[in-house]
């Protein structure tokens, strides 16, 4: 199952910005050894002739998309495919013997009809929904031990749920009064050409985009009803910042009793203890986005405010390492047994 | 009184980012000449030495701060001074018997108390914080007229306060839900250094900042409150983005009735009929930041949900200039009685 | 043949970065009037649907790409086209009598075999090469007074030649010595979409490209070799720099002789005396990028090293300014007769 | 020797940029284990108070600068201190018995005349400067085994040499033509506040500074001199590109033969066989400085003209990784017999 005793994988969408990462990322992990990087749109070239940096570190040509022939040369595959795609592909991965972790949102919506309410794409077979394990580590992580199927989630709910759940499940925050100012670098949009994405129109500017309507709402309320035993419903907006790197949610609440900043640093640093990729800031201090570039770190911070009664809340992460390609290695440290920081051992980059 | 029949204005504190930007708009005015710029710290130099854009074009030295030797030079003063300057200088040129559009905060709050609360100096004396208007032109616009003292509105309070009043006004939206995520360009922290504007802790990078602490909340609610006839207490957050110039208020709000997107173009429509500063865009579309830039306006979109019953109102401005130096040139086109358009006709430059 | 006395203009390509510029700057232009902004890919749209800055400005739909209609609307028309579009179109206006400044680079070089080996289209009939006026203002203005047809000269072309022209005139530097390091903010691109300008690809990043390969060298050297009197080939290199507006051409030559910086300020500045948009910088001082941004000015400074015999040249501009739509408006007030710099009286942006 | 069989590190002037770029990189280290964080300024407080990316990474307080309180717990140190502090610091380590590689240039001109020329304060003692070894690794790497002290080469000057030294010394350049035009990101500044480094400043802007003046022209000169057996003297320009990290050098040189860009190629790899962080990039291709963000790599290309017989050389590094802490690491592992590339294997992040 091994190659030289390493777990050997497989990304599918290798010439995007969350399969590179998962190849950057992988390169120093001790137990696994990628074996297969793979990309319908240049398979056959060199995966360098898209990422100069790769230059003598990756020297492996893009294999097409073909489930018989992965699971040849895998173990494990990382779907780092477009929404719409890995619907399609991961059954047959899956039925091909392969473990799987999903980084697109196919998989994450237990109710079909909402997912094509939101994706505007007919909706994976149920059975492939009901199998896949949504992997918020530091909330789930106990049901993806052993599992051979891990939904990855977005990386807006990653920010905002690790940022809401302790302070929900403590019964701190009404479930009605929610709302989340996300804000996004921009290599989240993907590597995908549009005037959207376009050098002199996001330079020097701030954008509002998708408000009330981004397909990532549904997956956070699903979470925040499971947590909170009644239905959630959010107000979510987007921002597209100029940066390439980070996501910044600062959420809103109104709190059910007079909670201090050091009451919220307490119960979040109780609940994250043991999980050491989550920080919980002290009183008073909240992060930015740089703090965590790079790392696979969601960092917490908190302002309460007694004029309001309403408790403010900063989590951020990289959208591409903690709400992408590292929670995905992540989970599979988890799906195999291993600690959950194996090979995710990356001091921030700064400045 | 005039210079070839212009007004002759004096601008304190040219060498800030407000002051300069005073420079740039005011020369292409048709009634006023800059006849005195003017700086405590670099009084003797030529003000092309710390700003050699304006090489050429304005040939200066740069004047002292001293009142009696201002009203031999000039008709009307703009202060865009620091906080705790003003609220000593403002009084003496007032008593010099000049016009004053003042860009501190220091003569914005009526309430001494509130002052010394949020700005942690001693409060001007009384009689010239109840002297003073208060510069939002589109709603105060009429108390400007043949008035000697205008204090000039802050960036964040221009673009939120547009974007809410009428709302707020027509009963459209609940007192107690009102929350603002503002974001600001750099600029908007002077020119002054310290490690928290150094470029390479600012790059990539997304901060939030003073939440629930921003001296501009009192000036925000003390409005609020005026127009919805009952104290108002806002949840405010800001954040320090990436880029050099512009202001995002999102704003969220519980509404008092089932209002559309459509609904709300109408009203903002019809409240701003007639003052082109502010636009008001389509159902369904937000402006972006870079839309205003270096220009007078304050465009205005929303997003009205049924699902949370709230609406999201953004609310963009370039933060030197209609946060600023634009809307204190505007302020000074109405107490003199002329158009509020008169010199201010910059079309937004686009990218 | 005008609007209430004005004359009345039309723009090709209105829907890129450079027509758009036009439409700003023509905004405050006392003499002309915008008739008709025509684009071939959007006609029939509000121009405000693809820049909705202009939204209250100019409330006008996109007209399509018709001589006939064109000559019936306008008096003159600026074809900011992509280069091969002007060709075929630049011929049909100035046979509906109109006149023509041309943005692209379609008419620039007087040798057509050269065109087409630089290019890589056919080139334009030779008639249209050479009635072509080649429309460097502060070097050849007086050959714009009273023609129909001015070519406009290519962004970094501009930067470069006001940069080297009066030293290689008056013989202080040597022809076979001169090296271009030229870098570019990434609006010269244009608004087309492609990986080369994902925001993600040009953020926190600097490239070189088309080195020794840019069709602007064979402009440059033409010039070059007009002023010179005997043929001069340069070295180029061109870089795109994380911004989105300004040029800085980067200039190295070998000096004839023992010449100061103090001695090239002289020289320069008597070259450009009386063109107010050249500024010769003192002796020590180089201009940056930002110190003309947004203006049509052009900004020139030296270093002289006695160790090498070398002198540096440092040349900026605003690209869609001085290097696009500002130069085309001077051309056109120079063609009309009127003062150089009607209209054109804009500070630089700053910050 | 060692706590736990790794050799023990301090690091002098951890909270600027290069020392807490050390201490990022040293996390991965196998061999070495960081038992000091130095600084003068900020003894006695958390690191992670000033660099809250550290928060939970490394929790210690910062020691202050005691050679003896040093030598007790390191047996290697960093010194990542200003020009000046050096020259009177490193003696007192070396005393001490401690191994030093120094990051400020204080001890990288042989010339103590020179130094004080260039970098306006004393040179250090003439003994010392004999004693460094200047830790260009993959080209004096040899020299570097067993010493004590190390000479860490300053950003620019890594840049260029190893982009200049094979074909010079290859004989295919000429000596005298050699004209470098650098670019550099702004953390090079270091983190010490400005106006040169304000965001506002920077932002949107392109600057070149330091025209011939800069103090790491001998740096340059003088190993070029040594390869070439003749003095050697070069043109060399610096600017400030508005991003955090990366280093592009431009070089320009006339050849002495017809050589053609794969000729260059050859004779670079094989120049570099065995030196994995030497990247020479393919015929036609040239770097970005993204493709080497956040690693130890140095990618080159070339452009050959025949049409001026020039060579176009682009070098491009990761500033404060192979500039500064990386080749710091890198120099460490030569001194100790270890693979030079121990702990370094780090991909470059993209984007």
């Amino acid at each position: 199952m091994t190659v030289e005793g390493k777990l050997r994988a497989a990304i599918v969408g290798s010439t995007g910005y969350g399969g590179v990462e998962l190849i950057r990322l992988l390169q120093n992990h001790p137990d696994i050894e990628v074996t297969s990087v793979i990309s319908s749109s240049s398979a056959g070239e060199p995966i360098e002739n898209g990422f100069p940096h790769l230059t003598g570190i990756i020297q492996r040509n893009l294999d097409g998309v073909d489930p018989a022939e992965i699971a040849g040369r895998a173990d494990v595959v990382f779907t780092a495919t477009p929404s719409g795609v890995s619907a399609k592909l991961v059954p047959q991965l899956l039925e091909a013997g392969l473990k799987v972790v999903d980084l697109s949102g196919d998989f994450r919506l237990k109710d079909g009809a909402e997912y094509e309410q939101w994706y505007k794409h007919p909706a994976p077979p149920q059975a492939y929904l009901e199998q896949a394990v949504y992997g918020l580590c530091e909330v789930f992580g106990e049901r993806a031990a052993g599992v051979d199927f891990i939904s990855n989630p977005g990386c807006y709910p990653t920010a905002t749920l690790l940022g809401l759940i302790p302070a929900l499940k403590a019964g701190w925050i009404k479930h009605d009064s929610i709302i989340i100012d996300a804000k996004s670098g921009v290599s989240g949009a993907g590597r995908g050409t549009s005037l959207m994405v376009h050098f002199a129109e996001i330079n020097e500017n701030l954008k509002a985009y998708k408000i009330n309507k981004h397909q990532h709402i549904p997956e956070i309320e699903q979470v925040l009803t499971e947590i909170a035993g009644e239905k959630v419903t959010v107000t979510f907006t987007t921002h597209l910042v100029p940066m390439n790197r980070g996501i910044m949610s600062t959420m809103y609440a109104g709190m059910n009793g007079n909670y201090s900043e050091q009451d919220f640093v307490e119960l979040y640093r109780e609940y994250y203890e043991g999980r050491p990729f989550v920080r919980v800031r002290g009183a008073g201090v909240v992060p930015a986005t740089k703090e965590v570039s790079g790392s696979n770190y969601c960092d917490i911070g908190f302002a309460t405010d007694a004029r309001t009664g309403r408790v403010t809340i900063v989590s951020v992460i990289d959208n591409i390492v903690k709400g992408a390609a590292g929670q995905a290695i992540q989970n599979l440290n988890l799906m195999m047994g291993w600690e959950e920081t194996r090979g995710l051992g990356y001091t921030p980059v700064y400045p």
